[in-house]
Formats: C-alpha cells, sequence, structure tokens
C-alpha cells in the first residue's frame, strides 16, 4: 500500500480520490489544489483525502503522484516539486496529449526520475470536484504509455492501478496515442467549437434567434463545445501538428462534400452517407456509447 | 372531426399515427406506405388506422393529407394523386427544407390546390415505424411556413393540428426557414458525417484500430451520421445555396482556429472556447437539450 498524492482536483483528480479511498488501495490520500473555490467545495462535499497545503508536504510523504491539472500547469508544479522528488516516487499524469507535454516534462524534471504517462479516455463537459464520481473510469480504456525510456517496473505498477480504478489497459507509444486521439478526440472537439462559432456569428450577421432551434443538430455540439476551456486549449496547443493535419483532412473531406451537394451527385454522396453509418453500429458494438436512439434523451 | 391520410409512415408518420389515434382527433386514419417490410411491421405492431393499398382510396376518403416520405418522392406522389385531389384537401408536409420543395410541389400540383408546408423539430438517428412514439412532437417546435401565397385558412387549421400533436407553433417564411436550418441542422449532420467519413479514411491510411476509442468525443458525432441517408441527401441537395454558404462559413471558420493553433495564440483562442461555452447554457434554458453532464449516459 503506498501514499499517494493527486495534485489538482477537479472532475478526474477527484474521481481518482473517491475511487481510491472507496477501493482502500492507499494508506493515505494527499490532494493539493491551488484553487480555493475547488477546495472549499471539497470540504463541503466532506471528500476523502488530506488537503495539503504545500506541494512540498504532499510529496514527501507520497509514493505516487498524479497529476491532473492542466497540462499547461505542469512545468510550473514540477520546477516546484524537482528538490523534494526521489527515486522511490512514480509519477504519472492524465494528460490528454502526451509527445509534447513529455518533453516539456522531460526538459524540466530532475535527472534520473521517471514518468510514466497515462490518459484514462473518460471525462465530461462539466468540471470541478462536484462533478467527481468514483465510477467515472468503470469499463473505460486508460491508455498507458509505453516508450523507449518508460521505467517498466513504474509501467507494471500503473497497470495495477488503473485496473483498480476499473478502467481497461492499453498500452501505445506517445506518436501513436497522439495521432489516434487527434482524430477520435481532439478534432471533434475542435469542430463542435467551431461549429457553435459559426451558429454563433450567424445568429449576430443575420439577427435570427437560432439557438432556439438547435434540436435539430446544433445541441449535441454544443455540449461538446462546453468543455473546459483551459484543458482544451492546452490540448490543441500540445498535439497541434496532428491537429492541424486532421483539420486539413476534414477540409479536404468538407470540400468533397460540397462538391457532391452543388453538383447532386447522387452515387457519390449516398456512398457517403451509407458508410458513415457503419461507424454508429461499430461504436455500440464496442461498448463506446449506449445504444439508446437520441442518447434515451425523452 | 375529419378523416386523415398519412403517406409514408417511417419514424415520423408513424408518431403521427400514434398520437392522432391517443388524441382521437380524426375520424378515421388511412396509412400508405410503400415499403412491404414496413407495413409488415406496422401490421405486427398493431399500429392504428387503416392501410390502403392504392393513394386513390386514402386521398379520396381523406380531408387531411400529411407527406411523411423523403422529399425526393413529394413529385412522384404528387402525379399520382393530382387528379383525385380537391379543394376540400388540406396538404401538408414535415420535410426538413422548404423553399426547393415547395417549388417542385408548385410545379407539379394541380392548379388551385394549396399545400401548406409544416417542420417539426424533432427526430432520431432510426428510422422506421418501431420508432416511432406519440409523444415524438411533445413540447417541441413546429414551424408552419408562411408566404406569400399561404392558405391562412389551412394555415389555422395546421396551427390547431399540431398544438394537438403537442408541438410549440412558430410561423416563419420559407426563405428564413432554409437560412435558419442549414445553420442549425443542416450543418450539424453534414459535419458529423464528414467528421465520421475523415475518421473512416484516417483509420484505413494509418491501420490503427481507432473507433474503439471513440469514447472521447467521436461517438456523439456518430450518433447522427446515423441518420437515414436518403432523407440526408434529401435535404442537403434540396438547400444546396444555404448549406454551401454555411459549409463556407464553418471553413473559414477552422481555417481560424488553425491559424491560432499553430500560432499558439492563447488569446485569440481563449476567447473563442469561452464564448461557444455559452452556448451551452442557452440551449439548456430553452429546453432543447436535457441539463445532464454527458447525456447522463452513465
Amino acid at each position: 500500500m503506498k501514499n499517494i498524492l493527486i495534485i489538482g482536483c477537479g472532475l478526474l483528480g477527484s474521481s481518482l480520490l473517491r475511487r481510491i479511498s472507496k477501493k482502500k488501495i492507499a494508506k493515505k490520500i494527499f490532494v493539493y489544489e491551488r484553487s480555493k473555490a475547488n477546495v472549499a467545495k471539497i470540504k463541503k462535499l466532506r471528500l476523502p483525502g488530506t488537503i495539503v497545503k504545500s506541494l512540498k508536504d504532499g510529496v514527501i510523504n507520497s509514493d505516487l503522484i498524479i497529476f491532473c491539472t492542466p497540462m499547461s500547469e505542469y512545468k510550473n508544479i514540477i520546477l516546484k516539486i524537482n528538490k523534494d522528488l526521489t527515486s522511490k516516487h512514480i509519477i504519472t499524469d492524465i494528460g490528454s496529449s502526451k509527445k509534447k507535454s513529455f518533453e516539456i516534462i522531460k526538459k524540466n524534471l530532475k535527472k534520473n526520475i521517471f514518468w510514466s504517462s497515462s490518459h484514462p479516455i473518460t471525462g465530461s463537459e462539466v468540471s470541478g470536484p462536484e462533478h467527481g464520481k468514483q465510477d467515472l473510469f468503470e469499463n473505460k480504456w486508460c491508455i498507458l504509455i509505453k516508450d523507449k525510456k518508460t521505467n517498466l517496473k513504474h509501467l507494471q505498477f500503473l497497470k495495477l492501478f488503473w485496473t483498480k480504478m476499473g478502467s481497461k489497459i492499453v498500452l501505445m507509444n506517445s506518436d501513436k496515442h497522439d495521432k489516434i486521439f487527434s482524430i477520435t478526440s481532439h478534432l471533434p472537439h475542435l469542430i463542435a467549437y467551431n461549429l457553435v462559432k459559426s451558429a454563433q456569428e450567424f445568429e449576430k450577421k443575420q439577427k435570427y434567434d437560432l439557438i432556439k432551434y438547435s434540436a435539430g443538430g446544433l445541441r449535441d455540439f454544443s455540449r461538446i463545445a462546453a468543455s473546459n476551456e483551459i484543458m482544451w486549449r492546452d490540448i490543441f496547443f500540445h498535439n497541434k501538428t496532428n491537429v492541424s493535419k486532421a483539420i486539413d483532412l476534414f477540409i479536404k473531406n468538407l470540400n468533397n462534400f460540397k462538391k457532391d451537394i452543388i453538383s447532386k451527385n447522387n452515387k457519390s454522396i449516398l456512398k457517403k452517407l451509407i458508410q458513415t453509418k457503419k461507424v454508429r453500429s461499430k461504436i455500440i458494438k464496442l461498448k463506446q456509447d449506449i445504444n439508446r436512439p437520441d442518447f434515451g434523451r425523452d
């Protein structure tokens, strides 16, 4: 049994906190949270664990350190805790983009200290400790990054840790990870933000009250476009090469769709609309979404 | 009390059928459905109403005729029923695009026969009579088209009819309708299809098994991209000018996002990500979506 320090106690951090406590997999749990508003929420919710006022207190008393802050904060935190880090520490993070953030980590982290990166594929458009749930990771994929220099002992430990969180484990190198998620997650978020932005612009220009007619499609995108802006800025910036390629692919295909529409190319458009439909069945079969029409909204 | 003919008994048609029967607002209900598979389903489900084998039987015995087929079928049906139409008939449709489809209707419909167009803002990614529900229209907007030549008596009748279906009524001319829904519905669907198509292309090229990691965003789009392909081809083709303008606006904004990402323009990207977030709250406030994180999936 280890002592665990969670740095950043928002949606993900507080979900880990709840789960670790519920499954009794730590001797002690420490929480470091910079936001006073979040600390007040954590206290009001009577979440388990000990809130530490300094990172030092957390680090020297813990074996496992989990970064749950936005990725842009890693550097500052690393510089603050470097002097207290020892080779006994297992360090991980839950960031959604891996290659660039690991470069920053490596550049700033004290020598001979290992960092093994994790990415649980879960979350929500809401943020903050009040939205955390102990079962947030249940049956969800957790990607563990295995690059050439990954410490295999730490990786082994994290495998076990995330299994206890309820996750299904996949190993992947950071290059492959960033490519895959640029398409399955980063691009969809960007597209959602962009659609809502375009609707806002159109509404302003045409002076139509169009948000009220969002039930025909726009509302689905608005959910994703309500996600935390700091987290998503970090992801877009950290994975900019892959995201930018994904945008190019998307625009190329959209222009092809436009051509089909303008020229009324029946065969070509039907082929596309039928093909994409199959993905939904695959997603349901792979249990990556619920099998209820309209998300069972009504 | 009128006799009602529903032409096309899929998701929407069968929902109307259920509702009309439940609220007892017709003396008799007739159903014309071309697909043998759907007719078998209707019988198996023991849905109310009388299935008519010929359009003629339905038309001569009805006062209100509701077109619930894909828009591309209107012309053929009109040409078949023209000879049996009289000035007593109130005719409407539920198509999602109005200007172009009304041009086709006008061109083919017998002289001195009126057609008043409706667009209930509801639906689902599933189709077929087995998915219909009597409360599909409950508290949903129904747009009634009011153009210069709209028959006001028929419009008045349809207002009452859709109110009985549970809808909230808005009057709009077809030009405004097609512009608004090009942004709130047609573009979102096209974007969803295009995202899934891009993911498929990427998967094929990179040989990554990426659909299995769709929980991070893609799965939301896949739901919309599972919608009926004939219906959506018709919408894209019928509203091609507005949809094509919407695509241009979307691509312009996406290229701006790309610039922000590549140049790491913190101020500009955060402004966008924060602004779009507000739309979600507005949508929830306007009761156009449920107020549960992640659509209450888990």
